[in-house]
């Protein structure tokens, strides 16, 4: 069935360049910015809360493309489809994304906002708190969704962020819809727990009828369902999808599926704790090359977590090291 | 003389956007890239070496404005001069050092090249390897010389990075005669030892004739004196100028003045060596700190091993943690 799959994960997302500075939490009320979320702001105040933040460093971001980057370190194939604008910030991001291996060929938007910006303030508790103006990612629209590329992906993954324009929503379930006629496996994540508030009947619509794969964090499975029981939502997901991974931070994941529920462990970051930023999207690089693979589902998620524990070790959302390596240096390489 | 100074130091260099990435000595050979030095290169060269790195991250830096970054996290008062274009990594440069607490306000290019690049590779020994597009930073012209922020200033420091171009160089001897027609200190890093190659008969004539204080590396400063004896290059260097920075690494640095040359220990990077960019700029700001507050010249040397030590214990050339912090936990505070 998926034996003519070119891709194990293709994935759809807000192409976004990340601005990192250090802060302190003074900082964070002083410029109205709620720790741990993310927030989207429009271009007024990314400029005014840019010229607050201190020295930056730039890096390629979007949690999609994050995973895609994922995916591709530990040795899968993987592609991409988001929109940049055609600037120095959308060079950026089509370079580090080739770079590391993903396909990547959305064209840049031509006329219009610039390439889209989440600027990332890292407190000394290694919490990240993002602010995000979605530009030149949220003109992501039909055109841009490659249907054959889609058919040739044994999963394609969605990011929720999509869904918080009109436009990037239709080309999102379309994007689900093509996948699902070519018999093709759908992953969802949904990316934050502000954005599960925005968009809960859409999400728990396409979580019951388009989606193989749920991945979700506490907080964010608590919203979907709108209880305060982690029990009770892993039951109400279990019914509603093939599979679900619901992660917990240090206290590890709970895989979900017509089996039951099984907790694996999370992996301490080495050496440190430094950054949070991209824990999830990396979580789910690790869990779906697992899927593409047809590995067992704690298999899945123990690589997952691996993925996890290397984001989280430094600043930045996406690998520094080999994840292929460090998977085999766990035992998990894929015997052949 | 000095107290109607605004600021303790004023630089005077390229300015420039770093783009970071990792690789081995492979990577350099296949790309016919030389180790350790600095390479000027052309807009082609810049996008086909930047297609071959891998995902890279980006950070303000140029060699004075670095320097700068230092005085200000010393707890000094400091003002650049260089030129950006008017584009988003134009943005990132004036953001970066202005958040750093550095007084920047030359104009932006509007019309010509894009902001100034440097291609990073920082290889495993920690060495780094640059390639640099000067774009829109070699547009620095006569213009671009604020004569009054000059005026203002205890001492100018200049970048050797800026005889590259033809104009740039003559806005560079401008500042020089600016400054000494006010009475002022002026301070000249050799930059790079292929740099001194390119233009070793001017730099002798400024250092003779305008240079208070000189920083070089070793081999800087016996390419400028076209020896291989290092005590030959000392002697001619306290013969030419004031006081003269000499810095040789892990062997610390010697102080050449007409008191003699004493050596200053240098500070090992805490936790351990991971990038030698920025080594040479932050020394200078150390030291300028020193010099520029009227400290013993040891002192000052040893302000400016401090400053290289915490920018060499990390990736990018700006220092991530308080100089004035670092500086006051070695005993070298300032009593009031």
């Amino acid at each position: 069935m998926t034996n003519d799959a070119r891709y194990d994960v293709l994935g759809v997302g807000n192409a976004i360049v990340d601005v990192i500075g250090s802060v302190d939490d003074a900082f964070l009320s002083a410029n109205d910015v709620a720790k741990g979320g993310m927030t989207l702001i429009d271009e007024d105040r990314a400029a005014a809360l840019y010229d607050a933040m201190p020295p930056s460093q730039e890096s390629s971001g979007g949690s999609a493309a994050n995973t895609m980057a994922g995916v591709a370190s530990l040795g899968g194939k993987a592609c991409y489809l988001g929109k940049v604008a055609d600037d120095q910030l959308g060079q950026v991001f089509a370079h580090d994304l080739r770079a590391a291996g993903v396909d990547f060929d959305t064209a840049p938007l031509k006329d219009g906002p610039s390439t889209a910006r989440c600027l990332i303030l890292v407190t000394p508790d290694a919490q990240r708190s993002m602010s995000t103006f979605l530009g030149a990612s949220a003109m992501f629209a039909d055109d841009d969704i490659d249907a054959d590329k889609i058919g040739a992906a044994k999963i394609t993954y969605l990011e929720g962020y999509l869904f918080d324009r009109e436009e990037a929503k239709r080309a999102f379930v379309r994007a689900a819809e093509i996948a699902a006629a070519k018999s093709r496996r759908v992953a969802l994540t949904l990316s934050d727990a502000f954005c599960v508030d925005r968009h809960r009947d859409s999400f728990r619509h396409l979580v019951q009828h388009h989606v193989d794969y749920l991945f979700a964090n506490e907080t964010e499975i608590l919203s979907l369902y709108e209880t305060e029981n982690f029990e009770e939502a892993v039951e109400r997901a279990r019914a509603d999808c093939r599979t679900a991974f619901l992660t917990r931070s240090e206290k590890g994941s709970v895989v979900v599926s017509s089996e039951g529920a099984q907790t694996v462990d999370a992996v301490a970051p080495d050496p440190a704790l430094v950054d949070t930023t991209g824990a999830g999207d990396l979580f789910a690089a690790g869990a779906m090359f697992g899927l593409a693979n047809e590995r067992p589902l704690a298999v899945c998620a123990h690589l997952g977590s691996i993925a996890a524990a290397e984001v989280i070790s430094h600043y930045g959302a996406r690998p520094l090291r080999s994840l292929a390596q460090l998977a085999e240096d766990a035992g998990l390489a894929e015997t052949a």
